[in-house]
């Protein structure tokens, strides 16, 4: 299976970057992918940097934005992961990955389950965790567990789209960097970022892509400077292996060949699932065990 | 809290390989360490490599193993994490790590949970899975979340040890080639083995320590070569940032120094564990969701 992890910066208006976006899901289609992925909330800022009720107006767009994204995986014929501010009612929204059909028809949705909120992160404010659950999304390159960003951190996520029959996870995320913290902590933070994720891979048997944003987003509240997106968008196989790597920070269209018969040999010699130890796992529904 | 991890060959015979175990456990001692921890069936060879009766004798000193160990602890003064071949009755044996205070009591044990069974890894044959679930083992350096080699691929495992106040994972082991894999084939195992126990530090953001054997051992039966054990034990933070590292086969007493206070601070800075969507997780408890 070949795909396409697009991975962007925002580029200062929604339409500046929506057209970026499309020049590269072409270059992607050019080079042969026909599953291409793009990044967390990829049409606007990553506008949880601050809290401000304005910025719900971003999600006013919602439906006219499924039919637009629709129609560019009906004019390339790819299967489309987008990450979409959905609009639900007022009041009430997700942050929700769309996954379209190569004829453009809107195949599956997932809404982030885990909420982050962090200083720059206040996710909590803008987001309801989602209420769909951890269910693949079928395509006719596959079945795709879909997860956003902060749930990359949770192994219960991945496990769950694997137990559900999930055949590759995808992560699109924004994730990157308080400029004022230390090259150690810096380099802490991404390894750790790509470490988990390459876990989720290792434990399940199945290939991770992971899509982050590049370039440096300002806060204008001044509260704190501002998020350098870290880039490093990558595909790794069964093993946790690397298949494709962005080692940086530019834009770029990283296509990447899955061998899925590869991915089915290491199943049959890690069968880690055969050995769960179920009966035990009760506690996993916990909050903690005091 | 100073740790030693104890990566050692097998000596040909039980009483040579424990002398060598001893003497570096005085090593270990002598160099501050306050919990020493030994690799899985320190006691004698990996002998899961073969499926044979006449193994099972290995567990009959069970009960003179324990007085032992015990009496090693209290002449070093250190908390010691063993890991020995548990006859509890005939026909019923489990791998168990047991734990033994400075004063030389046993303050807990641990029966593997997760049995592997893998061409020259036989190991269901000899081992019941264990009946003790995920309980970590109070010492006076803390809380330890002692779990064995294969529970090492399972993020349940280690959740459910943090989600228990565990304060550091621990996993003794017994992990190599054949020497018949390719080096790529070699490389991945490796990689994704660190990989998934650094991941449980940081999905925890608790440390890690695993101790691995190192050596080669023949399969007298021929079915397969044998097992060459990779040694590479180590201990990563609570983001997975590595502490100390064997980058390499040699028996080795390797000391490793954690800063306590640094993991409470990662403990705040990366909640995980505040997110988590129990409501959720249900699924985790069965086989498979079809």
């Amino acid at each position: 299976m070949k795909v396409a992890l697009i991975q962007q910066k925002y580029h200062k208006d929604k339409k500046t970057t929506i057209n970026q976006s499309v020049e590269m899901i072409a270059q992607a289609k050019e080079q042969g992918a026909e599953l291409v992925v793009l990044q967390e909330l990829h049409q606007s800022d990553y506008f949880c940097i601050t809290e401000d009720v304005a910025n719900f107006a971003l999600a006013d767009s919602y439906e006219e934005d499924l039919l637009f994204w629709g129609s560019i995986a009906k004019k390339y014929e790819i299967v489309l992961v987008t990450s979409l501010f959905e609009k639900r009612t007022q009041g009430l929204y997700h942050n929700s990955a769309v996954v379209f059909e190569k004829d453009g028809l809107l195949t599956g949705k997932y809404r982030k389950m885990h909420i982050p909120d962090d200083p720059g992160f206040y996710e909590k404010f803008y987001f309801t965790p989602g209420d769909l659950g951890f269910e693949p999304i079928d395509t006719s390159v596959g079945r795709l567990g879909v997860l956003v960003c902060w749930d990359q951190w949770y192994p219960e996520a991945a496990r769950l789209m694997t137990l559900k029959g999930a055949e590759i996870l995808i992560y699109p995320t924004a994730i990157g960097w308080f400029d004022e913290d230390s090259q150690s902590e810096k380099a802490r933070q991404l390894d750790a970022w790509i470490t988990i994720q390459r876990s989720h891979a290792i434990a399940n048997a199945i290939p991770v892509i992971s899509v982050n944003r590049v370039g440096t987003e300002k806060d204008i509240t001044g509260a704190i400077d501002g998020i350098h997106f870290w880039g490093r968008s990558f595909v790794c196989g069964s093993q946790g292996e690397f298949l494709a790597v962005c080692n940086h920070e530019k834009e770029t269209v990283l296509i990447c060949d899955i061998d899925m018969k590869a991915v089915s040999d290491v199943r049959n010699i890690w069968p880690f699932l055969r050995d769960r130890r179920i009966e035990c796992y009760e506690g996993l529904t916990k909050r903690y065990l005091d």
